[in-house]
């Protein structure tokens, strides 16, 4: 197998593996408990705490763990809301785990503004700001797609927001552990994560929250998490997120470059020996180092993948179609390609297992899989028949 | 060491870990996506639904998977509280999931009538009767109390809420593996459960929704759980909940004898050897297997526990002291004790890897702490002064 889908979940770490181990055998105390071996446990929670905010430049105590990415979503966008008018400004490409809870609010009395982006992706820092209102209580911009991998000006968008006293939350999900962040450089108040995106478990992840910002729990109970999100701690899961961010800190730099160098190179190879092909998304250091996404013209992303597996090369389409469903990509529509385009998009995303060899490999398989599909499409026959 | 916390947690059973080692390794794929290694995942998220489905005499699709016993009282508190009216009915003894809950919703427009329990913490049917009125949305009832062990008699409040066409939640985090649950004979509408207090993983649950009743999300996004609960799933944590649930049940009879033993064995020794004790909660096959709540008079739970900590046995006060908070716990005042004898309560919660040598090593040290305590206490002194 051939693992090109790094941007849906990673292999564990064999760091966080080591980690997680002792607690499926002998360290299994509750941390809320008053015993040593408790103690022991919750010293474990203190440090991965820790680590986690070192890698994002924060505070211990700004650092709240959840059950992944798309909690800690939904808790920010969700308890800030609550806080102040009822007014949300968000991009016209974010992940689901923030689309669908800005549905959620509009459907409670909320009014969402979409921001449009431009054609590799991008927000504009000034729409943001014609965008605020007296009643905007947030603005929460995905940090970079997962689809196309923009990476958004955040930083400027931090400026604005700030100078409006309007909170702003990002969903880091993609970014954690890829490219350097630090919270305060973004001037974010909120930031999301999640483990099994930079080689942790799945099932868990953590919300940054900025000292002094107040919002609402999501989840009420026993008071873990100083009151903020109630629930015995996944302190296996918090653990191995914990080692798993350690290791990608590590070797960031070098895997930035070494994947983004991968990600050019399999770009460029797919555009020069496939016609009919076109990149999507932005370039170079604007975009996320494993991203790759390609529209190959006249024929569809699903079958491509379908043969593809048949080879045991994972993929996706980058769309959110677990659901089965048809619809075309709202981030490929909003950076303006046709149905067609965006049908027969394919999302490869690289990871720290990848090699030059995997992407030789795809192209052998890729290049006659992809003439082999348009030879059946009616839509190439007709192209080629007027050309 | 010798662990009676069974309550708060429980050590991972072999199983659980057998089942979920090769999610530390090979098995990662998220299974959302579309080829083969996915599918593969996906086939064993479904085994493990329909395992959990067949332990509590449900169908597969009326298991949804949460991070865990707080996540699913929330979520089925919440999601069915924005159903119907705005009354919503407890006992005075639920958990802090529930609790705190509740108070959640009384502070956002809802009202909520608090049931009393008698002097073994039993809620009435007949109450619960009498407390529905047009506008309830919901009656919680928890299925055995967490502190002091009384299981509610479930299937006659659930003949009540049928016939009023009111949904019924129980909190079964305390119950599921550890007697037999069948959720058509309770009559409930949704059910919770916690993987690790079945001798499963930490940051795993589900929550049972009966077919037909229709509750709003908790948490939105990607459409996982057939749209119910979003987020990739915690795979590791799912299969291994399966796999600890399925060993429960295996022994499940044969253990709830042994361990009903046991705990009568220690609470008559505890009220024989030691005087001025009292036992709370209720007796024989109304009572959790493992539960033992005793009142210690003239002493504090607290100290006992610490005391007992230096010699490596692990207890609790079974109240929800995490924060530090001394106030005493909620269940205890509301069956009548005053606060000396909440303030002076140890829960002892036996399980699977307890034996009557534990009990007997446990009294040997029990008896003389007890004594010693007690020649410090200002209250033993006055009393003994005036006997």
């Amino acid at each position: 197998m051939i693992y090109l889908n790094n941007a849906a979940t990673t292999p564990l770490h064999p760091d966080a593996k080591k980690a997680m181990l002792p607690h499926l055998a002998e360290i299994f105390a509750n941390p809320s408990s008053v015993y040593t071996p408790a103690r022991i446990v919750r010293t474990k929670i203190d440090a991965a705490r820790q680590a986690i905010a070192n890698a994002i430049s924060a505070q211990q105590n700004e650092i709240y763990f959840t059950s992944g990415g798309t909690e800690s979503c939904n808790w920010a966008i969700k308890g800030a809301a609550s806080k102040k008018g009822r007014h949300v400004i968000a991009s016209a490409i974010e992940h689901p785990a923030v689309q669908n809870t800005c549905k959620y609010l509009a459907a409670n009395g909320y009014e969402i503004t979409y921001l449009p982006v431009d054609e590799q992706g991008f927000v504009s820092p000034q729409l943001v700001q014609n965008a605020i209102r007296p009643d905007t209580c947030l603005v929460t911009i995905i940090m970079a797609n997962n689809e196309i991998g923009t990476i958004q000006p955040i930083a400027d968008i931090g400026k604005i927001t700030r100078e409006h006293g309007v909170l702003l939350h990002t969903d880091a999900v993609q970014t954690v552990g890829h490219i350097p962040i630090n919270v305060n450089e973004l001037g974010v108040d909120l930031l999301s994560l999640s483990a099994h995106k930079f080689y942790g478990p799945k099932g868990v992840g953590a919300l940054y929250v900025r000292k002094g910002v107040q919002i609402d729990p999501l989840i009420h109970g026993g008071q873990q998490e100083r009151g903020y999100r109630s629930g015995t701690e996944n302190v296996m899961g918090i653990v191995g997120m914990s080692a798993a961010l350690s290791a990608s800190l590590e070797t960031l730099e070098r895997e930035r470059s070494r994947v983004s160098a991968l990600r050019d190179s399999l770009i460029h190879k797919i555009l020069t020996k496939i016609p009919y092909t076109k990149l999507n998304g932005s370039e170079g250091s604007k975009r996320l180092p494993g991203n790759v996404n390609i529209s190959f013209r006249f024929i569809e992303g699903e079958s491509l993948l379908l043969h593809l597996d048949m080879y045991d090369f994972c993929a996706s389409t980058g769309s959110a179609c677990s659901s089965g469903a048809l619809e075309p990509s709202h981030v490929l529509m909003a950076i303006g390609l046709c149905h067609e385009m965006a049908n027969g998009a394919i999302r490869f995303s690289l990871g720290r297992e990848n090699t030059e060899e995997d992407i030789d490999a795809l192209m052998k398989i890729l290049v006659p899989t992809v003439q082999k599909l348009r030879d059946m499409s009616p839509l190439y026959e007709d192209f080629m028949a007027k050309a």
